[in-house]
């Protein structure tokens, strides 16, 4: 199987992760969001609504959406339990990082890492912090009282939420006030088979 | 088992369609967003995210995020595939909605129908609808080639677009030009079970 990705995204990263922790082999195909490489008339046959991570399968069958990527790559492992409130519980922290938490932390990184803060985006780049912050409050409150973010288990919520949090400073985000959030990074890193974001 | 939502939202009304399809037995609190009672002390213990839908089991377990409640009240039946890929198609459908539609659409319908659209929401308002007329025209896409999102059977995924698509011109989106939408609000529509919106 193949994976489309640029190399900084952390939503990318999710997928490295998984595959790195559950020992998965794929091609990786390195994608440059920027220079617009997910809207070309090839990718877009791949993935209409442009954008990466996608999953190509060996039968040329195409999956987008980082974490129903991730999910899919870890059906049947100990990433994904399958209780059904368990598993309600790993998709309910996953739609929480989507809805709550990327577009804020995710956001802010990519307006200043990837574009350089520019004086025309600053207001953005501001809103950001006041809903990021709040995210971040939410995950330190759930981990003071379980070691990983759905439950005493680490699943694949883990990998959603841990991927733009742990460079949440990339976008200015001070992560001191969330002693919680730094212990349950030390958890996953210490994980076998962890990996770290590509650097560029 | 409670179920706490707002009747005029869409997200809340995705619980409702879920259980009168597969008839589900549960209890209704009408929860006033605008009246900021999802911000009380506390609903926040049951959902520190201070959103509606909540889902509250009997034994006081709480689910928030509407997509992971549809997807645990509709886990073992025919709306929720067991199939690997099939499973992962649904949630891509679902989390495209909360990140690539759901933005845009109900936030549209949002400052128009709960706001009144005042004038200083409007630069907001108007920028909803490019990428909202995005989201739809690769949902049309979509439908054009299977007769629901997810592929040829009904799904949560179906659920999970539906409850903002089908309000969608309350925030003045034209459906006019996407037939394959409007044909699948009909197959959906004509389920055994269906139930309307709440009108308010």
């Amino acid at each position: 199987m193949k994976v489309y990705g640029d190399g900084l995204s952390g939503n990318c990263y999710k997928i490295r992760l998984i595959c790195a922790l559950l020992d998965i082999a794929y091609e990786w195909q390195e994608i440059d969001i920027l220079n617009k490489e997910t809207h070309t008339s090839e990718f877009l046959k791949k993935n209409p609504n442009g954008k990466v991570p996608l999953l190509e399968l060996d039968n040329g069958e195409c999956l987008s959406e980082s974490n129903a990527i991730i999910n899919y790559l870890a059906f049947g492992s100990s990433y994904l339990p399958q209780e059904k409130l368990s598993f309600a519980k790993v998709q309910q922290w996953q739609f929480f990082e989507q809805y709550s938490h990327e577009p804020y932390i995710a956001v802010a990184r990519f307006i200043k890492k990837y574009l350089g803060l520019p004086e025309d985006r600053r207001a953005d780049f501001e809103a950001t912090h006041e809903k990021g912050y709040k995210a971040l409050a939410i995950m330190n409150e759930q981990l003071a009282g379980t070691n990983f973010i759905a439950g005493d288990d680490v699943t694949t919520a883990d990998i959603s939420l841990y991927a733009y949090t742990h460079v949440a400073h990339e976008g200015e985000f001070d992560l001191s006030g969330y002693p919680e959030i730094l212990n349950w990074f030390k958890r996953i890193e210490g994980l076998e088979g962890y990996v770290q974001m590509a650097a560029k």
